[in-house]
């Protein structure tokens, strides 16, 4: 490997981004190119990691050879593999990026590999923060006028409250760092706009909440919360930051997901239906077109692994080159954006206010056995 | 009143539909319209229930004395009102309505009164079937070429997984009844497609599902269990009932309303956007219409409540004259389609298989203890 310069991490030229070349549904051809057009079209500063000869060949049909340094690694995460299996694996291509982190060679790790191994195997490797529970999945909803942070969207399918206000505070974290939002609003998911509606879970996670926001005793600690949002709240962009568990999360991220197709579907069924219609939807393939792509999943760049000792940022196993260049720009804004740093103070606030998270999360223990 | 004659309940003319005039955001004018519209273009049997000089008048002005009976509530659920405040008032029109189902008067309850104090009503008022643990609130979901059933959309936001096996037998008699499908698919909505996926609830409940499929002893107790589901399968219309918890259902259902509104929000805002586009936009917009109404979460008639004694149907609270004609109709559909019997026979199917239910059950018991 062509080892980056020491001391580089922080650099004028930004972050180091470790990507993994040989994640994702259509192997490393999608990978290299996407790093190719980060390095050359975005100026950032990318480690291929993968088989070295099939890499090197990749970049050489790009006419990059050089431009980015090469990383080897002998083995790959399958796609269909679960998590048990693929964090076992010391020398696939994710597990040799997270040690470059490890090391301080490289600041976050981009992967269009399977969500499942990915969170696994940099769990596993680069360790959560000091003082973070549990680390979250967060996604961007395609909102306006910016975009949502949803998080839990999977990592944790059982969670409980005190995991979901450090959830709320990664999430705010990555509002702030990625798109730049001074002080997000954070709203809790449930099933009723009025205070007191939910599970056991979300009930408790509510009242923690909203003593986070009133008690924190820095401003690091505070949260700007605004209480419960429901289903038909996601895209409307009313809060910066959804909390929920990684359960809730991920059906509700699938839902809108296929709600989104199943609508754009049905419009092209019905914009070509009759005779009319179909000289109408000449008209606006282009416009459709468009849309079509801000509601893809892709546009935000993956999703990102939030609280560990570095950026992860894992792509859609369908991605093709422009997707695994945003992440790579995702992997870099946050980086560049201070989110660990954001995450380490935040921790540390909420950490020194335990006595109330103690009181209440015994509470909540002893209320849930029957 | 006029009273309905005895014994008319399953006469040849249908079941007796008593219908809440006092609940939804319209008041009373909207419900006597639907009232007036299900009985005299679909001859269906109502009874209306609420202040008769109000409900006389707005029948008057339909032209409608004598159309159908009215039965006297003096008193009426608020729009705002939660579940606790609402069962406590016995003179309300759904407590009524409730009353002349437990008369045996009626078979059937519409209302569009607020979903939690409809649901604490006729669940006190009209109790559960012999055998079931817990009514669940079901809706259809417009796919094709048949609506899905997803259940429970919010009556039972902490769930156990005995009770969502039952739900899983009340959506199987719901889509039967309903929409006449003669083996209903099951699926079970979870984060994952391989066994295993979820949270501790799913696992468990797709245990029980995969047993009950396997072992029931009876026809009557089997279901199509086709395994997991995920968010973006809900619209596929790849199974007929789709099973979770109260609150993840809840989330979901709101989650597809959302996402279809958002969607076809910005596809207007596309169409409209340009000059070529505008062009387009009026050639279409006759179809868009007609997608907006065949996706609009009234068509099928509101929720249902399922497994207590007697159909109970909740129209949307914005529900117009038109969509209280469908929910009337639902009402009829359940009812005539024997849905009481269906439930009856297979709640008693699966309770003479209880050794390995209270054997997972009390499995799941100890291991939720911490």
């Amino acid at each position: 490997m062509s080892t980056p310069q020491a001391g580089a991490r922080r650099g004028p030229s930004g972050p180091i981004i470790a990507l993994d070349a040989m994640g994702g549904d259509h192997g490393p051809q999608e990978a290299v190119r996407g790093a190719v057009r980060a390095v050359r079209d975005r100026g950032l500063r990318v480690v291929l990691v993968g088989r070295r000869t099939e890499v090197a060949r990749l970049l050489a049909e790009e006419d990059a050879v050089g431009a980015m340094p090469v990383l080897h690694a002998e083995d790959a995460l399958a796609m269909h593999e679960g998590a048990l299996a693929s964090w076992r694996r010391p020398r696939s291509s994710v597990a040799v990026a997270c040690k470059l982190i490890r090391q301080g060679e490289a600041s976050a790790l981009v992967s269009a590999g399977s969500t499942g191994g990915v969170v696994a195997t940099s769990t596993v490797r680069m360790r959560t923060q000091p003082g973070v529970l549990r680390p979250a999945l967060a996604v961007a909803l395609p909102t306006r006028p910016r975009p949502t942070v949803l998080l839990d969207a999977g990592a944790n399918a059982d969670a409980k409250p005190e995991m979901l206000v450090q959830f709320a505070h990664l999430g705010a974290a990555y509002a702030r760092s990625a798109f730049g939002v001074e002080n997000p609003r954070v709203g809790m998911l449930t099933i009723g706009s009025e205070p007191g509606k939910g599970n056991r879970l979300a009930r408790k996670t509510a009242e923690l909440l909203a003593a986070t926001a009133a008690q924190a005793p820095t401003q690091a600690g505070r949260l700007d919360f605004r209480g419960n949002v429901e289903g038909h709240d996601l895209l409307a962009g009313e809060v910066d930051v959804v909390v929920t568990d990684g359960f809730t999360g991920n059906v509700a991220l699938k839902t809108v997901e296929g709600a989104v197709r199943f609508t754009m579907d049905a419009v092209t069924e019905a914009m070509t239906a009759g005779t009319l219609a179909k000289a109408g939807a000449l008209l606006q393939r282009r416009s459709l077109r468009e849309l079509r792509n801000r509601l893809d999943s892709d546009t935000y760049g993956g999703a990102v692994l939030l609280g560990l000792n570095g950026s992860v940022v894992i792509a859609h196993g369908s991605s093709r080159a422009p997707a695994i260049e945003r992440a790579c720009q995702l992997a870099h804004d946050l980086t560049s954006g201070g989110i660990g740093e954001e995450v380490r103070s935040r921790v540390q606030a909420t950490a020194r206010s335990t006595p109330w998270r103690q009181r209440l999360g015994q509470g909540e223990e002893q209320q849930a056995r029957p």
